[in-house]
């Protein structure tokens, strides 16, 4: 909900009109205007007084927001002070307004972001803490394959989030500017003054200056779309793990159970990960909206006709969506339950022949591969004929006992022999995010 | 604006409230229901009554608005007749009533759509009629390349919409039909009654009866999807030619010029193409939409996770730019103003030198192509070299003279000649049109 | 492999040059050249005489591989006949050969394309037909719902197919055209001759001969994305259903075993869905591909600078990549192994839970639904709580047996009863298939 | 071609060779393996003795690539050595064979990227430190809005493109690291000797070892995919620009005019801009090979089905046309033929009409805005309406003189007077590279 005000209609008109009170400001300490217009100017950014729906209906012939609020404001100066009145958005473009306008929104959702991704980290921190030696059958192309623990299934999700909040600095730090070019970028009313206005605005709105205009140079803008579309994917494929987890035969983990969540409008058993699916979701969406954004980067000359405009509603879309992810895998995690007993029963569904590869090692240890190959596969069918367990079968079998003894054979069968450096990397990676963590 | 009435949360409610009512109707037509029980329902399957803030908040804890919408429609019911309640939603699932809500909202859709693409095939017409036989430079990779008439140009659009209208066609065919397949496709609940009720249900909403539920079977949302997406690229061309034909060097073609529109918020002599830009921002924005609903086709067994949530918001966000990016591109060229004087004029930019294959081909045919092809490279070297016409230079050519009598080579020059074929065709394509709209 | 021919470059090079030698016909045909000079030309358009490598180099500064076909071929012609070479390639341009190319390609890939889809029909046909009736648990979110039959999930696959079947009917009809309009779409250098020489060409081609030129007018081509794409979306949502079901803990149906077939590197154990995962990374790399094909509608005034060009890769990369997700597809299907017993008792895996909607209802029939509800509810906790079959509690509960028999308390637990209607909808989708395949 | 040979299947399979090799190294100076087993493995990673077609015959039932050839690689060093034999691929799986040869194409591709990056950025610096004071026309949405200079037009382009170097540069820290995790990504066989043999594997390749596998984490991929999208997005924008520059009405700027170049294959006279046509061309792909790329992120628990396989053709094809468009564009621009005078003249073509702010703020310093305004608009119409050079109207305008001298008036028509600042911003860009480069 508060990603959705910070993207709202009236949040962007409150920011274009920030830009107008602090751009007045930065034009009196540039010299540029005479003392004193930033205060009529000022009083009068009062969104209040302006009427969003006449706005948007406005919008539609002016090709843009800005216009409208402009002439607006400028009326409203005039009435108290006409020389103020001659300096609102003086050297200004609308695109100055509401790409710094858009700015400003992401600087707030930048709170959200840092805030939520830290949070996350956190409580994935805790899922290996509790869980870095927790057996669970390894899974690939969806099937059993060997073990490893639900903690290093969760250290690989931190991983990600480690990097995600590297490339999201990286990005605040590109694109937290202000806009401000004039007609084309060159700053031509304001002259060699531009330079100085430019920092007046970009220190009184807390922002950096950029080298250059960015009117039609959007590799910035386009950089918010692909880092949070990067972030939403790491998102959807721990969704995607959960949901698999919470199926049915599976039942290993699943979001907290509570009365009301992810009921059936008909069958009262169901307890459906609601979560999981709206996380999913987003990770479905965002890659189309991310590739719209960088189709929008061709920008004509230096003002776009449809590239720009085509950011309008995507990039605050993919925000939000991100947002939302983000917000509900950290709700996931946070009070997700986890079926120790089941993770360690399910390991056992294929009478053990997960651990068909350990047994392979084992005995390639003492005669080499090929022979040791020839003797798991033989094993493995006659275990399939006989609907037998491996670890049985293979203690029954005489020339594995002429090569391993019975401990070494049920040493192979042992999950916890298998996991113990899987703890280790999942530990080593929680350490990892607790040292960044403190370091702050 | 009417198309974002159809598809807001207060008309999907409307509709999801049909949907039960219908249903109602339906139960009690099949024998599943006592007779009257549909009258509470229907009486209580009344917008006013639902608080769509609150049902939005429910709906993510639920996973879907239905559920909480039926939940209040049974209590409603419940305080009126304890019997009817028993049977509100009878045998149904959430995702039939809103999938269904979807295809009424689509059903709506379709009558603007087949409005504005009638209108739209006849504002062509109109285009085209009236310059079938107007010059203009033919542009290829964005250079002279020979002459062609402004009516072909347009015929070219006007060919693509005739395809589009029969897409629509095949489209509204197979996507209006209702969804019921109670938990999971099955009818269960119903049984063997479920056909009866699907078939009495389908005639009080007047949509077709499927041969299946379709829960999972998505190819017809993405197909709305694909046919839309089809439709904008289309109209991302027109704009497109229409706001490269609007250059300030180029100057043929331009919107409608009316006070206000398209102004700048600090020059006064700009007058933007703020249709275009807005049809073009759609073209921008609809493959990366279309991608989204392709990807979401994969929907797990009998209700997705993940991909049937997807659609919610991008299947309709497709529908209104598209219908956005319709109806402005009617506007774009209900008032086009086309400047014929320019459109000749511009012709001549290249002096003479977009003549230069008909020239080719009028030497071609009495010396062979080889021969002509190094008269005309030639020719062609020294007229630019001189900075002549290339006229003036074949006619002072005496290696051409030798060839081409004087009348010969002022016909190779002679635009009217060239388009004579170009005007039969985008006549032929107009008259098609007619009489399509016609036989209706 | 053979769909990887027919996008081959040496196949292309072998359609351009047909496109050279039938235009050649048909000039003669019409008229526009003199009789004899097709043979010399038909003679030349040998591709055996061209270096497809010396023609790629040759075409990064033409800007396309035509013009040096074209200048290749006329030079041959010319070492015979230079009357007959002046009539290479006349009145029509690069794009008039490539897109003519293409529609050839496409016409060869739908032989494919016609022949797979109604082999994946029949064998989905037959796939119904074996299990219309075995039950199997229906899953919605991924977790158990109630049952349904494996026939009845198949059917929904077919009903898909059947649609695609219409539609790709329908994109052959549209697209399956020539190009000939000459440099700007007008016929210029053929005028009124263009229209008999494009039906020569066409006839001589047995395509049809459209309405208009198409270069700058892509619906069709997009369309052929877009076809494919939805196509592509149904492929992949019966790999994952079938991925699912091969889960090791599902294990309810699997692609065929053979030796070789999916094993791992490492795991001597597995069996790799390998079929599934190539279908999968087909649906999830197509939407992306044909989102650039919609992006490339937008193509400017006569012929484009980026859009026709995005198109040469990225159509046939679709149409590869779709024909074989259809063929493996068709394999996936053809070999299924079925387990009948597994089904059934994952059905048990929810210790009768799936049945309590069925509970449900038969007792809202009696006491109304909230009555029911509030019974099912309370049977569902003591059940749970007590590690119970819900079957057993039900029959044990006194509340529930003073509402209903103990037989119709077992009939609600009998899986049998509850598919009755899933078999006669399956089966009936199956019929019509078999309807459609004899009428042909 | 370079960069394609990098992505080859040849280029692949030596890679995936070079990293088995490397592995037994690993293995030795770890401990795992017996000293001099690497010797004869290493001797064996000859791709000259393995058939990539069978190889990729091999692939289809196998899943991937690397099984048969760890197959074909195991068998040929058993007839060396059969010790040896064994500890081939030792504890590793397919998947870290295929991931690590990617990472060594990557880096292969690297250098080249690095390369072109920087002679990009140099040739821009040329184009701007000619033409930082060159006035042309400023364009917005598609039309003439004031003045700028070619320089600052080229500075854009330059200042995103040193944001894509630093964005590159924390891609190759990021991304350019081993993978090494066997069946599931535990090291399982290895044990807690694994990390030891990972440090061993990435100094003998010189890549990082990374914290985890990444098997199915795969942002650093996905950003692969992300950061060259947005690069290209650039190059596009630079490409459209160019082109618009080289409409024939326009006529500005060029592509090195070159014999063949950009030649039609029936208008002798036309000169595509081929190279702006192939950026383009790539700038519409990548978008949507993009987002495929972002959709495979979402893979299942320890390896995916559909996602990785996905990433197979679609990361190499984004890697091959993005650093086709980087050569691509760095020769547009390194011949790019600037016409001063045209663009000089181009200003004029609005006879004086974009001079029309800077009158209205000339105005306004001294009458304040509003009344500037009015006198602007008023002076406007009669311009046009009397077909005047808006200068002259000026001058002659008696209102308009007794606010502003004529001497200031000619001021405003000085286009040198508007550039100023626009050649001081454009030096500063370029002097900021040029201070990036020295300090190489």
């Amino acid at each position: 909900v508060v990603i959705e005000t910070i993207f709202s209609p009236a949040q962007r008109l409150q920011y274009v009109l920030a830009f107008e009170a602090s751009l007045a400001r930065a034009l009196v300490t540039a010299g540029v205007a005479p003392r004193g217009v930033e205060v009529p100017i000022a009083a009068c950014c009062d969104p209040s007084r302006f009427d969003l729906d006449a706005i948007a209906r406005d919008a539609v012939d002016a090709g843009n927001d800005a216009i409208p609020i402009v002439e607006r404001l400028r009326a409203f100066v005039a009435e108290r002070d006409t020389t103020a009145a001659s300096f609102v958005h003086w050297g200004a473009t609308s695109q100055d307004a509401i790409d710094t306008a858009f700015v400003l929104q992401l600087r707030d959702a930048r709170r959200l972001f840092d805030a939520a991704l830290w949070q996350l980290a956190d409580t994935v921190v805790g899922v290996i803490d509790e869980h870095a030696d927790t057996p669970i059958i390894g899974r690939t192309w969806l099937q059993h394959a060997t073990p490893t623990t639900f903690g290093l299934k969760a250290a690989g999700w931190l991983d990600a989030i480690e990097r995600h909040r590297a490339r999201f600095a990286a990005l605040w730090e590109r694109a937290l500017v202000i806009q401000l070019g004039g007609a084309v970028g060159t700053l031509g009313v304001l002259g060699h003054a531009g330079r100085n206005v430019g920092d007046a605005l970009a220190a009184d709105l807390r922002l950096r200056n950029p080298s250059l205009p960015w009117h039609t140079t959007r590799d910035n803008v386009a950089e918010v779309a692909t880092t949070f579309g990067l972030l939403v994917g790491t998102l959807g494929k721990i969704a995607r793990d959960v949901s698999l987890l919470a199926q049915s035969e599976v039942d290993e983990a699943r979001e907290l159970r509570a009365p009301d969540r992810g009921r059936s409008s008909t069958m009262p058993h169901k307890q459906n990960q609601v979560g999981c699916a709206a996380v999913m979701a987003a990770a479905i969406r965002a890659p189309g909206l991310v590739a719209t954004v960088l189709s929008a980067i061709v920008q004509e000359h230096e003002r776009a006709l449809g590239g720009w405009q085509a950011e309008w509603d995507t990039v605050p879309e993919i925000c939000i969506l991100t947002y939302e992810a983000l917000t509900r895998t950290g709700a996931i995690l946070d009070g997700l339950e986890v079926d120790r007993e089941k993770m360690m029963a399910n390991i056992s569904v294929t009478r053990g022949r997960v651990f068909a590869e350990a047994l392979t090692f084992a005995l390639a240890k003492k005669v080499g591969r090929e022979a040791a190959g020839v003797m798991v596969k033989s094993l493995l069918r006659r275990a399939m004929e006989g609907n037998q367990e491996l670890r049985e079968s293979a203690l029954a079998d005489a020339q594995i006992g002429a090569v391993l003894t019975s401990a070494e054979i049920e040493s192979v069968f042992d999950v916890r022999h298998h996991v113990a450096a899987a703890e280790a990397m999942a530990r080593r990676v929680a350490d990892g995010t607790r040292r960044v963590d403190e370091g702050r």
